[in-house]
């Protein structure tokens, strides 16, 4: 697992100070395009090229089943999440649709469902259980587990690097996994779960306040974890949320600009910070959740959200809709005209 | 001019009612998908249809010149607003870039540039005039330049009616504008010229300390216009505003939904919705401008904005940009899958 905490690459400053340049020669006010110009210095930095572009995408769903569903932390039943696979298979589900007018390229991935799908297109079946444990009762995963998610996340980064993306975006489906991702927040950024603990997939009033009782007990049956964020991963975490951590390690490794998606993908992101801090070099983040606590989780990363449209969904399907906004961003660098191409005068003063 | 306090079209409560029984029934959990959902729903009851669309769409760019640029509001020179028409029509600019990328029509209209271009395609010349007048002086516009102006705008939602447009946008170009706009919104809303007078396209603390001086001058001088906001818009406004003003009192009685732009667009939509207060039905609103004022505006107006990402371009480019997510909340409407559809179940209580 040394690939872990290898070095990520390293964002080049001769590329980044020639766009800053280009920036200012476009036919529009200084700064005028906002953050759009921060997205395309950035990528033409990351991507090391005058021309950045985020046109070849990689989407890879990681979908995983939670033993702590087991103490009615959900609104939906577990088979929701295997019938949830199948749906984006079929192409039904919000990312399906968003992925196929993208043009981004779409898999699945089945670090561990509770009942796995025969094998099918679109499909890669790199399973580290039958779903987690409990981590009321005991670790979520085992310690062969975790390292055979985070290995499915790393086989993504590396399909993605393979296949020429230039950018890679990860989500998730599992039932339940909004309370692991709540618990790796309280515990690696000392938040309280009474301000951290959302409504999910739907919880009333009463089922949050379960939810929340249910999150302030993992956390304490699991205190001696202290501040090391593998050994949270493993006792609390999901399968899928190890796999984005590993993805987004190695994605950062291999020099693959990432969209992070909402706060499930932003957890994962949260651990790979702790065993890699030049991880935010390569982090943009699609949006502010609807759920509870991103918003603070955010924060406290130092994040700077591009959309904020109430979504809570998952699945990627926030990196989606943020997409095009990367890729106007880009396609303005590259083609707007300059002040002196266009012969148009500059400012008076 | 009786067509200005014409009646709105009335947006279809039946879609309404069948576009939000849909997206219950959609694979995700109740709301997930936030103000996307929002947007499919509202399209669904303008365009009386089960399945709303804005692929095609109309971008007319109104394009005028400002006598009040004489007393030194603006950090470009006046010759700007032509060149930067050139630079439209040439397809350097940041609206030309996105236009085509998004297949969207893309119109000039000059309404009243100071020195006028030969007629090439792309360009409508439809002009009030050659530049208002000084407003610290006199009345911005005679009751016939008005008149002329907003029956600009007419005729471009006319021709995006007859051309099956599923959208709006308008856009403008007009050194000096942020000036006649911030005077719009200070008469009509009764806000402040020292909270609402912004940079524009980029003045320094001096400039704005000035251009704040001229605002306030410009209000008393023309105190007289009261809460007439057809008078205020003669008195204070530009051709390019007017024309908006026009273009979305038309579109909106022909039952073409509008996506407003920023901070020029948001004052021709104040001065249309005082004439009109059914146009807010038909709006849609991009994006809050880094132009200072424009967020106080939109809290008056009671406009939710889609995007906050620091633009402050204009010529359509925050609506240009904002138009993906529309797009994007219309497929995802009209092509995922229910849960009866997909075998997914449903909520557990």
């Amino acid at each position: 697992m040394n690939w872990l905490v290898a070095s990520c690459a390293t964002p080049n400053q001769q590329f980044l100070a020639l766009a800053r340049a280009r920036q200012a020669q476009l036919t529009k006010p200084p700064q005028a395009l906002g953050t759009l110009e921060t997205i395309a210095i950035r990528l033409a930095g990351l991507q090391a090229c005058e021309q950045p572009s985020v046109e070849r995408v990689q989407i890879s769903i990681f979908a995983s089943d939670h033993g702590i569903v087991a103490e009615g932390v959900s609104a939906f039943p577990q088979a929701v999440t295997q019938q949830m696979v199948a749906n984006f298979l079929q192409g039904g589900a919000a990312i399906s649709v968003l992925a196929k007018s993208l043009q981004a390229s779409l898999e699945i991935v089945d670090v561990g469902i509770l009942e796995p799908l025969s094998e099918q297109a679109g499909l890669v079946i790199q399973r580290a259980g039958a779903g987690t444990a409990n981590s009321l009762q005991t670790a979520a995963m085992t310690c062969e587990q975790v390292q055979l998610a985070l290995q499915a996340g790393y086989a993504a980064a590396e399909r993605a690097y393979s296949h020429q993306a230039e950018l890679f975006i990860g989500g998730e489906m599992g039932i339940g996994n909004t309370t692991a991702a709540t618990v790796l927040y309280c515990a690696l950024l000392n938040l309280s779960p009474s301000t951290m603990t959302g409504a999910g997939t739907g919880l009333d009033a009463a089922g949050i306040a379960h939810k929340t009782q249910v999150i302030t007990q993992i956390l304490q049956r699991h205190a001696a974890c202290g501040q090391d964020a593998l050994a949270w991963l493993t006792c609390a975490g999901g399968f899928e949320i190890a796999a984005l951590t590993g993805a987004y390690l190695r994605a950062a490794q291999l020099g693959l600009p990432i969209l992070l998606d909402g706060f499930i993908t932003t957890a994962a992101a949260l651990v790979a910070l702790k065993l890699q801090p030049a991880l935010q070099d390569w982090l943009f983040l699609s949006h502010t959740s609807a759920e509870r606590g991103h918003q603070s989780a955010i924060t406290a990363l130092g994040l700077q959200p591009l959309l904020d449209l109430n979504l809570r969904l998952g699945e990627g399907s926030g990196a989606a809709i943020a997409l095009p906004i990367m890729r106007q961003a880009c396609l303005l660098h590259n083609q707007m005209a300059t002040f002196a191409e266009a012969a148009v005068a500059g400012k008076l003063r």
